[in-house]
């Protein structure tokens, strides 16, 4: 995250303006909103408020949308007097708090943060044996057996979370072949009131000895799918019904949604896409 | 969010405590973390940085894995002095800020907050003509067609959010198929550095007169698909392909992922699962 601590010149003149009501320094991004980054804010309250109530007075005569503030944490006695300005929190991490506010007379367009975490199981498969990897996990008093994963990290494709999790639980390394279910639920344990997106991953082992790690996981195996088919475990059921399908009728043709890549129109970057193969089946 | 506000006795307890250096009101979870929330923390900076540290003391002293603080936004002096001994920001939104910390000697097990923002698209269809409901947008100097749709809103699912989107943008309204395609991308434009998932629902029409909103969208029409297929967009290019396969073979058994219904084993609960259905085709 960008900071001013990295601009002695504009924090240089907070610093001289701070010593008198001023309009705060600041930026105007592409939605035309005020943003405001200063790592160096003063003790003195009196200051803070009159020039943060005065910069406001300003950005609504510019016709601003919002205003930003960047509040490093060291520095949250701003905060309260923010708060009483009109302001509420949009974010926070590590040591850094975004507050905001709208100010036009409309509806407010900001969107909320961050809705979801994002969870993936690898469903990996053993070549030879068509066996499938499941682990035994403890989830309050209940033991039983599922798919090997976990949360994907900031930013990590959710290819390579599925790889990572599954070798980081099992010691059993893998390729990413396709994503062949999703789940969606709200309310997510330990979610914060946020929700999450449960991705099962197609993977081909690429080794056969378990390592597993029992930190994370009580128990670790090969079962064939005909006998995960049986599990008490709905989810794993499931699954283990759509890999028994996709083998008979070809994995590519039937469950996956196979990956590729797209260009943004706006931007050229490319993106992971996912949806069923049609290249070389139409 | 739950508050001590909602606890008299607890609140009463804090405030006498807090007259002398105290160990703070807290309960433990289950992941016997220390959860601290205080709706009236004291002006008086030195109590309350000699009571964090005691309790601090305490519960390392009785192996606590972490300690939480939900700390109201007007009483965010205080949270200065958390950071001084080893809080930071877990996350914040609207008039509450979490801060944690943890306490064992190992790596923090404490996952990040939500790291994606889930956007929808809606491909919908009219039965009768197969035509394809696009929209014009413009972003940054670009202007071009492109699916309806926009962000899910906080718990919403996603095939509501597809609905709901294209009911705002187009005025039509929709019933939800499937969802046939989705998107990775990192750092989403007005992400705050988090990632996006985009998925493109296929919804079937259950009206037909355009109603746009002309200050979400520039123009909005009904198109064959085959014109859909010779767009400058690549991703409607692409999901037009998709929806032109599905018709000649059959959208379930060919580009579908499916809705359906799954327990928890944990809970029992239910939730949306999407997956190529198998039902009739095994």
């Amino acid at each position: 995250m960008f900071l001013f601590t990295f601009r002695p010149s504009l924090n240089a003149l907070s610093r001289r303006f701070f010593s008198q009501t001023c309009i705060l320094p600041y930026e105007i991004d592409r939605f035309n909103a005020a943003r405001v980054r200063i790592s160096d804010w003063p003790d003195d309250i009196k200051t803070i408020k009159a020039s943060l109530s005065k910069s406001l007075e300003q950005w609504r005569k510019d016709n601003r949308t919002s205003v930003w503030l960047w509040i490093p944490i060291e520095k949250a006695h701003v905060i309260p007097i923010a708060a009483e300005l009109g302001f509420t929190y949009h974010n926070a991490e590590e040591r850094i708090a975004v507050l905001n506010q709208w100010l036009l007379p409309t509806k407010s367009m900001i969107p909320r943060f961050a809705t979801h975490q994002v969870g993936v199981g690898g469903a990996v498969l053993r070549e030879k044996t068509n066996e499938l990897l499941i682990i035994k996990e403890r989830v309050r008093n209940l033991e039983f057996w599922k798919l090997p994963g976990g949360a994907v990290e900031l930013s990590e494709d959710i290819a390579d979370g599925a790889i990572r999790e599954v070798f980081e639980e099992t010691g059993i390394r893998s390729k990413f072949e396709s994503i062949i279910a999703l789940r969606q639920s709200h309310n997510h344990p330990g979610g914060h009131g946020r929700s999450d997106i449960y991705f099962v991953c197609r993977l081909s082992a690429l080794t056969d000895e378990i390592k597993m790690d029992p930190t994370e996981v009580l128990d670790c195996k090969w079962v064939q799918i005909v006998e995960a088919m049986k599990s008490s475990n709905p989810l794993l059921r499931r699954i283990a019904q759509q890999l028994a399908f996709g083998l008979k009728n070809g994995f590519k043709e039937s469950i996956d949604f196979s990956i590729d890549r797209i260009p943004s129109i706006v931007t050229g970057k490319s993106f992971d896409f996912f949806t069923r193969s049609i290249k070389n089946s139409q």
